[in-house]
């Protein structure tokens, strides 16, 4: 009997109704021949709800009681789900983290996950049971409390499950049918792509791309779950969504499969830096401490022992970092002229595997850039993704030319 | 170190500010010495929003499921409490029911609590927490299953755990300040009482006076656990409320402690019945089937191998009794000339445990009922209590009438 893991976020079960057309997807499955397992996330909007009361009650809450209180969510929609099912036919009950048990990390709020004994789900699975519905999101600690695996963790419950389970597949029902070249938003060409590579996807996740949470993505490619994103709100098929699979499993080959853009970046540069051993750590120290995500970073050449130093982080991070820089300087560690932020930049990547093997694609980017009068600010660059930051009133333009200078529209 | 239990309802903790004085509460009671189980219900209406979406999901709903659902509610109030008395410097934390664990059998949505180890709580006791926060109405069936004790349940979970851990008392926080000698509402001259048996409170329970679960009373009774019913939305200190306690414990002797009511009675007769050996069997048991709640039961003297049979059930529950004697009837298995449905009547009682001792109570109360022109229809009797059924229209004025009868304003 093949397993099939499929994963419903708050949108897909945000009412009775959504609930309903979830499990008709999940039916289907089990006509298909599947074993399925379920995950699900709490209601639209549930978590928010419970976040909030967490928050004002206390503001800097034992994430204990955050865990306890927040998993709640998920709990109702699993035991909705089941009897939905069971509604239908289908012989289904709800499994709650502690129940599997999903075993976690005593990291609570942002646990990671450590084992998923089979044991209880494959019993009542021989037992007759064609569907376990998982709460998502949740587990147990080894104190038995109960453990949450961070925002989005629901993703990486269902990826966990697929890998513990050998499931042919992991299905992430969303509200969008797939990975795009670019969002469809701003570049009306964007076309559905119909597998990606782990690697590809993990760039877009971090760049920006909502669809999937980086964290799930990176299990997947460890433990090589084909992950496949499809849309809860139209009729799917097998052919529905995007595949996101190993390199291998990708035949046709492409330069790049995607146009990524992130609007919240903004630019920093310390001006006149004192260029000596040991100056990035005492910059870079104390702004990870203060929480702010530096994402590019970019040194330019030393000039008589100083330099200039820019970085980006995300824009609302901007006051963070630098009131972190000038307690360093105020404390001597390091040394600088000024410190200028401009918060007016975004950020613009093309990625894909096949820029390992073929040459010319940054000169192809920067061609197609400056065509369009677009200035480039700032560039970094990974073994399959090209970045640059730009001026923000120029992104929907840059992402539009990118995606036509690679053709992107002929990709599917 | 004395060990005290408190139990907020619905509407103690409907909210965060609610819950914040609740927390105060507390606070006070750990000022005072105790250490602290906390018994908190989910905040008032969101019980009754899952099980609502239970019922719409699936009308014959799978009760392990509806278990799972509806205890979520009183999660989400456990944790919220624990991170209230955090905030103010009490160390505490919260207990789901299978963190406890507290144990119940497999009856789900009604079940039984068998065992409440103390091991884990008393542990944490130890190791410096003052209150344990606990998700009442729910526990954990032997297959692990999350179960529900019924409706009010919490109430229960709190007699328990004060049995469990040989509590000093258990606090029933409620929206009234404690039990009356009548409803307040139709008998200005009620008086709060302070004290009063656990058998009385009993008969009043059943009576119809909504202030405690029949049920958790029984189990105080049986464990002799030292009840006090008090308001969570008034200042209160050590004389609040009204105690329930053994008679031991009640020093001075009344004879009637108070007069209950019920609206929603509805008195049904059975004219003509062939009176045989068996008959009420044939007659009540088809009743029960149907789910029928058959309180008071007369049955006139036999003429001529034929009675006249008259029974008391809720209003809301005579179209099902009609349907179960019908087909009774049409089966043959009981032979009657009419079936007359009177739903205009109303139920009124006086309980106290003086009427053990002393007679001429019954004498007193019909003679109070017919000054008033007040017509009997049916009386039952058991060792502490006398119930009527009257004319509705009458039930105010009966209640008044016996109130001052039995100088009920004098006691206090």
């Amino acid at each position: 009997m093949s397993l099939l893991v499929m994963k419903f976020g708050g949108t897909s079960v945000a009412d009775l109704s959504r609930i309903g057309r979830a499990a008709s997807k999940i039916c289907r499955e089990v006509e298909n021949g599947h074993d399925v397992i379920v995950i699900v996330s709490a209601m639209a909007g549930r978590t928010n709800e419970l976040v909030g009361w967490v928050q004002e009650t206390s503001p800097l809450y034992d994430a204990r009681e955050y865990d306890a209180v927040v998993s709640a969510g998920e709990n109702i929609t699993a035991g909705l789900m089941a009897l939905t099912l069971q509604e239908m036919g289908v012989p289904a009950r709800s499994w709650q983290g502690w129940q599997v048990p999903l075993k976690t990390n005593s990291s609570h709020s942002a646990a990671r996950i450590e084992e998923i004994p089979r044991d209880n789900i494959d019993a009542r699975f021989a037992a007759g049971m064609q569907v376990a519905v998982i709460a998502g999101f949740q587990g147990i600690s080894p104190e038995g409390r109960i453990t949450t695996l961070g925002r989005g963790g629901s993703d990486t419950s269902a990826v966990a499950f697929a890998a513990a389970f050998d499931a042919v597949r992991c299905d992430i029902y969303t509200d969008v049918d797939g990975v795009y070249t670019a969002d469809p938003r701003i570049c009306e060409k964007a076309r559905r792509l119909d597998r990606i590579s782990f690697e590809e996807m993990l760039e877009l996740a971090s760049l920006g791309a909502k669809v999937l949470q980086t964290r799930s993505v990176e299990l997947a490619m460890r433990y090589n779950v084909r992950l496949r994103v499809l849309s809860s709100f139209e009729d799917t098929d097998e052919s529905s969504g995007t595949l996101v699979c190993s390199e291998e499993e990708i035949m046709e080959s492409r330069v790049v499969s995607g146009v990524a853009h992130s609007r919240d970046e903004a630019k920093m540069t310390l001006v006149s830096v004192a260029d000596r051993p040991g100056i990035a750590a005492a910059i870079f120290g104390p702004l990870a401490e203060a929480g702010v995500n530096v994402d590019m970073i970019v040194q330019n050449i030393s000039d008589e022992g100083r330099t200039d130093l820019t970085f980006s982080c995300p824009t609302d991070q901007v006051a963070r970092a630098e009131k972190a820089l000038e307690a360093a300087r105020t404390r001597g560690d390091i040394g600088y002229g000024e410190l200028l932020a401009d918060t007016g930049v975004a950020k613009v990547s093309v990625v894909g595997i096949g820029m390992r093997s073929q040459s010319g694609v940054a000169a192809r980017m920067f061609a197609a850039l400056a065509e369009e009068g677009v200035n480039i600010k700032v560039i970094t660059t990974s073994e399959i993704k090209i970045s640059v930051l730009i001026d923000r009133k120029y992104m929907e333009l840059a992402v539009q030319a990118l995606h036509d200078a690679f053709a992107l529209e002929h990709i599917g």
